[in-house]
């Protein structure tokens, strides 16, 4: 059964959001995914919403781009914490989204994370859950030094390398 | 019966929306005035939507600051023109508003006016509605009309006075 | 006889322009089309406005990008209504041309729609026509219905393929 | 014991921080203030967040204006959610600070809320903490009600006072 | 016979307007004053600009605010220079204006200045008719000559008094 | 005799600024060309101003990017009419040279083009040249006639064709 | 003889620029304080930069508004450091004299301190003089550990207060 | 033994913070490298930042991105000059790496260089050791007069060929 649940306005939006679940995969978290329109499909965005915790869902991760409304609707009907990923679009470089998402009124926040962070929504949504989790509390430690281990590895082989040595390296790695 | 709805997010906005209220009176359309919110009252909001056409308005005006989703989660429920109008808060000067009222995805468009230009929604719904009502499209030539007399006879007064000489005569009348 | 005109300021905004008329042919609503400038052309653009009522027109369609003049100049020589499209240019992601739209004096409104929003143009302009024309109020809802599917069924498919089946079948859809 | 701590900058931030307190007390949540600053006091503040989940701590707010670097540098050395506070001061209109809260490397999350919406994060931290107390997940439903009730009872009185009467009456009980 | 032309879209902008006028006063340059405003006057406007050269203008200066259309319009309509003032409203700081008026198309330039410069846009009419005009050109170098001793007797005051006396004496001035 | 000088601060602006010499080829005015720099080359740049009227030049058009301060300086060394063309580099869209070249202090103006507006820059100088030589003066008017005629056949053209036809043809011709 | 020189663009400036001088006061550093402008005092300006090292001076601070050049001519004509402080003026928030002082081109650096930012230019003067003064480079470890105390005491101020407390004595010591 | 360290956020920065460690060697100052993230290598970052000046660093350059708190978490760990790069990411344009980095609270200052200017970045830090190093100021001095040779010899090249010579010729050299 789902614990949290990755929805998007488009599926255009879906080669950002699926940074989203690849963290929740990765902390074997049960997610389920859907595309929702505040817009496009307003009767089951609110549906959604109103029917999440029942569910059993106790975090949703909603991103959308331009006038990006998704995240706010389902905050607006339901209690359980809500993250908003703003999705960067064509024009205005993700700004429209961001201030969409982010200036929400007195009440109903959303939890809001950068502009494409979807991966950075997968993580917030695991902090929250292990909140009750002592497991998931554990795994996240371990992640965050795995993340610090990949940059002092990194660091230690620019300094073996020197600059051009390094950049040269990554640059042959990417062939 | 009202033609047109008046909705804004908060009664903070009422400042604002008079505006469109005293534009609608000046040409006699009935008008219903509610406050509605997207994300406080989202069930309300939606239904009032949905019920729009069947009471027989015609077209919605809606303001709102911030997140503005209100004009965007009306026009996802109904499909008689939305006029949009966004709200100036504190921080951002209006911006927040504007990017989150205009930038609507295809499909459902919001017709977007000026940060806090409740009296051209006004207008621009009465436009919308002379094109069945050949009396409100004399109207509106008037009021223009009009209009153009007022800053004509602006300007005639700025020839006779100077400079100099109006910039008292408009502080005088302030007193 | 058409009853919309869609207006661009260059021929270089036909890429986004089409997307108006497309959605208006969907509709079976006639339409002409102009390359007019508030700037370039600008004795023909004012006569082009003020003839627009006499010819029948009922909603104009404006176009432009960078000091985006055109929906305004319009909107300034006749009564009709006018919805203003702004389009992005190479510097600024369009903002320029969206200002320039939106932030209409108190008197001319133009109804904004979000940049390179042509089809919401279009769409716009549909859902004012209805208002006296109940065959194209249907067709409206039949619209939104539809595209309320599209976005349920590429939901269902992302259930059924999970992520990453849904973005290799859709990369496969590509070629 | 604390659940929440409300960090600040300064305590010039303290205007906007106290929002976030009169929430959590209006939900009889334990919590503790504190003003550090990643900046000026930069040890005291990475080892708040070093102690924060030992102490027993489950969501941390922190707000800053600027260069706003606090909740990230928490975020940096906690695993708990880290709920972030933009706060307006004098130059940008809070932008800056939005900026540098908002848009975090992956890895390191923080849920931003609105600039100076200290009050929804103090409710994001109850949504949280809700999620494992029934009784806490009840009164947020009750909240929520509440604030739908005032906004529907101010709506009613817009109805019965008409624009003029309910401008006149709100200056009114401002005296 | 007026040289220069100063329009305004609106007497809400003769605060900020009068600064060309009193430049070209200060020149002795004669000068003509009007508001007209391209979407409240918009024959006028059109007529305006056509008429100018004939009339014996040969620079106009027009500011206007919000969407900025007046400057654009008038160089639309005319082959003299036009030089734009962006005046700053409530929302946004004036950037609504700068952007409509400095973001001209090919071939219709508009010689814009700073937000609320219209003592600028007097000077660059200065010197453009000092061009054919050694009196005017030998006073526009006086006028330099003054202003950077006003500077510079201020520079030594300050070296004099110290910045605790210069502000003190500064304040004293004021009263 | 060049009566125009054309300056950029680097030779990578000459992509934006031989625009400004085809205008002034166009209309067989004498132009010099040279890159001076604000930062690199300051005293060359300051001599140059200081030189330009005794070596009879009338307008200067310099084109910069980034905090672009070489218009203001030469502004700041000569009384003749400086145009400053902002480029846009790879960060900001433009709108840093933009802001540093049109916010200049009183009294020393800028007669500001659109970002990478050097066809326009070229135009404007024309105009100001002009009005001391009824040849120049009836040239520009040719000149706007032709760009007239353009956009009229432009729009001719796409209502022969029709929108598809005209973006099919379009696509043709750039093979 | 003084080791820092101040310099501001306008006697307007100064309001901000005592910030810095206060800062160097508090050291015992050395400074001498000039209104220079890159516009309206070019050449004061540019001999200024470059008599600056022989004078002994070792580092310039120059704050000024708008399209600010101050910093960037001076950094020009020296290769001692120069901090530059971007000065809010009436529209824009200072970003237009932020974007004019930072965004400066490859070989000619200004170390750009935040808007208005004059105590933090001077403490950065500090931090530079301290490279090869051991004496100073304790006093700023001193000031350093003065300032966390301050942030320290109001923390603990606020412990014992509660937060109605602390606002109740601060706005108690205001009076 | 280094007396300048190039801190930056991820590798990613290297194909920017390179231009920083050219300068550097250019001018033979020795230099470190690092790779240390304020969010994902807390600790590291915060030790190197105290033994910066023990170890003999005498500048410090941090690049980073985003919301980069990197140059300012160094500079509040020592008292030694931080010098900030914003480095530009994918969304709005390095605005807001550019506003994290460069809005730092008072007490605390980072000297600020433009978006991705970490060549400039290294002329501030030759610039600074130079105070203490005349020979090194020797250098900069030739560095400065070899960088006006390079715009000149443009110049004269420019002047020779013409704009569409140079043009080609420029093209033919990239081949």
């Amino acid at each position: 059964m789902a614990e949290v649940a990755i929805l998007m306005g488009s599926d255009s939006d879906l080669a950002v959001m699926k940074d989203a679940a690849h963290i929740l995969k990765h902390f074997s978290v049960e997610y389920e995914v859907a595309i929702l329109s505040a817009h496009r499909l307003p009767k089951e965005t609110v549906d959604f919403a109103l029917e999440a915790e029942k569910k059993g869902l106790k975090v949703i991760i909603a991103g959308a781009g331009g006038a990006a409304h998704l995240a706010g609707v389902i905050a607006a009907n339901t209690t359980i914490p809500v993250i908003g990923v703003p999705i960067m679009s064509t024009a205005m470089g993700g700004v429209d989204a961001l201030y969409s998402t982010v200036q929400m009124p007195k009440g109903i926040p959303v939890a809001t994370v950068a502009i494409n962070g979807a991966a950075n929504a997968g993580l917030l949504a695991i902090s929250i859950l292990a909140l009750g989790n002592p497991e998931l509390s554990r795994k996240i430690k371990e992640y965050r030094a795995k993340l610090a281990d990949e940059v002092r590895n990194k660091g230690m082989r620019l300094v073996d390398l020197g600059i051009e040595g390094y950049i040269l390296q990554k640059g042959g790695n990417k062939k």
